[in-house]
């Protein structure tokens, strides 16, 4: 009876993190598992004020059905914050509002991905843009990436014997691993792809999300012909609202309007409609320092908790962002069978393997700091230093 | 440069009703040419008071990621309001919640049709559904619908000679025909696809919305292991929140599950909780009962006002419901140049060329009257009587 099944949706990858989160929901497990925004940190009130507002003030318009490209205003809003922000000039007819950043990575994939075409994935990577373009049978070619950003040599021989469809990049904070590429990684990455017929998607959902060192130039910036550009406001205002953004060239625009329509006509109008008052009506910029100063504190927290707990010779990243660090194991220890232990011990993080194409075994590990407080994060990382002592010890 | 699009998305048609509607904003024109649900019935208030209570007892909960599936108290009023209203036995398991029904489309073309599998659509038909289908390259095969439903004659020879991969039908008040099928015709389609591969997509956002006549024998209830259902908000409460829905047997609800959450994660589930609340808190019923009456008197007005203006040998259909209603010209006169000649006599609708494939000029079109009052629809219905004499003289 499978045989009724497209040939596409037979290769997308289950989301093995799901099924880790469903171990962790058990109140006693201390969990770092989750890639969550911390929920205390939502405008509750806020949303609520701009919501009566909003329908107060223009609520049948609010609720008719709508334009596919977005909310006018809101649009306007992020041509001008991008301007004003990070001089970048972006044309509000070359913004498309989405449900969310997967939305934008679903439209790219499917105006742009025969089967077999080639795309370039970070290693380790976000499973949900594996996901999104496995519906349309690429080809994926992982670039391993470090704390400089993606390994050029690999790139440079993947773009000469391929000239890829796609490079998928996150270069602020990335998820999984909260590495960002350096100025000097993003000119040479910029070099390969300039003048070529790649499309570099530049998923930035955590970029706002700075806490220490300066910002690096974005891609949509020094190869604007060739980036595409896709923001989300989950995780600095609220995620259930699923708003984001794709800012693309006009010749790949028009085919993502068309995409949009058919996929689901438009987004949300009155969720865009809230947010946008909600942006108006308060100091979002206070906002978004808000949640760099609970989750950079809670990065410290982690980090010093691990010298202080963790055996020698073990790895990890120092984020200057967003909600992720990586943890390296000695070489063959298992991440997977140290989840194992450590669940037992009431303490959870995602084991790698997932964020790779095709691995079972690694010696990576992501953990994330956003929503556990300074506090529950010395208990969890003490548990997690013992599990991994007493595997080492085996 | 179109070479680096994907094959797929080339073969999307344009939206024509879109062009059509934006010379029908003119506000001196009289508009038959929307597909928009009336916007003096939202429940503006009732909203903002759900909306405010949901943000106030759980919005931080309402507020964050959720499950791909949906909102479960939302999916289970759902699958107990079929129950009680249809009789329908439908799994809360069975029900996904999607960003409007024409993502339910998207999702379930996504993930049945491989390039040139075969569909069956009517004709006329919803614009909607060729373009979700479109992009996944199926091979059209129109079947005409008529007062009865499907013709089955057609059908029984396409079911035979291909075995198409699915159906689609708008059994209830069809867009853009206005009509339903007949007790008859339901049971003769379900005879041809029972014990088929076949599956039959019951899209029916209007079925709510009946004036008179009785209810009809739902494909789910006729066919359940071969009928995915499709229901929706958009013309029962309001459209801008993008909910719909999906019921499907099990087999088909894994693959879909996986489709959507490489889509878009899950639908925004802030507006989940406010229409889950704003149906708990209010006569969801008595609401629908307010728009049927205004439609209702609307429908009245208009086919009243054609037998008084229209010349005679102008044919047109008699919903039970929803809000549309088919108008055939004589034939060889063409509803495109009508309508050049109606809008310089400001009145709008749509020419029935876009719900035909492939098809330049035809004698018949779309008239909607549900956004439009008695009065204006006299006025306006008198405007394009004129029109049609005036081309008949020619």
């Amino acid at each position: 009876m499978n045989s009724i099944f497209s040939d596409r949706i037979t290769d997308v990858p289950k989301s093995f993190i799901r099924e880790i989160l469903k171990i962790a929901v058990d109140p006693s497990v201390i969990s770092f598992a989750g890639g969550l925004p911390n929920r205390e940190l939502f405008p509750v009130e806020e949303i609520k004020q701009a919501a009566i507002r909003v329908l107060e003030e223009y609520g049948r318009e609010a609720l008719q059905y709508s334009k596919t490209e977005g909310h006018q205003e809101l649009r306007e809003y992020l041509s001008q914050r991008y301007k004003d922000k990070h001089r970048l000039d972006l044309g509000v007819e070359n913004i498309l509002i989405t449900n969310g950043s997967q939305q934008g990575l679903d439209l790219v994939g499917k105006i742009l991905l025969n089967r077999t075409d080639d795309v370039v994935i970070e290693e380790p990577g976000y499973l949900g843009a594996i996901q999104a373009f496995s519906v349309y049978r690429a080809t994926f070619n992982p670039v391993p990436v470090s704390e400089e950003g993606m390994d050029i040599g690999r790139l440079q021989t993947i773009m000469s014997a391929k000239s890829p469809k796609l490079i998928y990049a996150v270069p602020n904070f990335q998820n999984p691993s909260g590495i960002s590429y350096s100025e000097a990684n993003r000119q040479a990455v910029a070099e390969l792809v300039r003048d070529s017929n790649t499309l570099l998607i530049e998923d930035d959902p955590y970029g706002d999300l700075r806490f220490e060192g300066v910002e690096k130039t974005s891609f949509k910036k020094l190869i604007p012909d060739n980036t595409v550009l896709l923001g989300s406001f989950s995780k600095t205002i609220v995620p259930s609202f699923r708003l984001g953004w794709i800012a693309a060239p006009d010749r790949i625009m028009e085919k993502l309007i068309i995409a949009k329509q058919a996929a689901d006509l438009h987004t949300n109008n009155f969720a865009q409609c809230v947010i946008h008052r909600y942006i108006t009506d308060n100091d979002f910029d206070r906002h978004i320092s808000k949640i760099i100063s609970v989750y950079g504190s809670q990065r410290n927290a982690m980090i010093e908790s691990i010298r202080q707990y963790f055996p020698p010779g073990i790895g990890h990243t120092s984020p200057e962002g967003g909600m992720f660090l990586w943890v390296t194991l000695p070489e063959h220890v298992s991440s997977m069978k140290l989840f194992e232990k450590a669940i037992i011990d009431k303490v959870a993080f995602v084991p790698g393997h997932p964020f790779y194409i095709d691995r079972r075994e690694v010696n990576t590990l992501r953990l994330n700091y956003s929503c556990v407080d300074e506090e529950t994060i010395n208990i969890g990382i003490n548990r997690l230093g013992q599990a991994i002592r007493e595997q080492l010890a085996e």
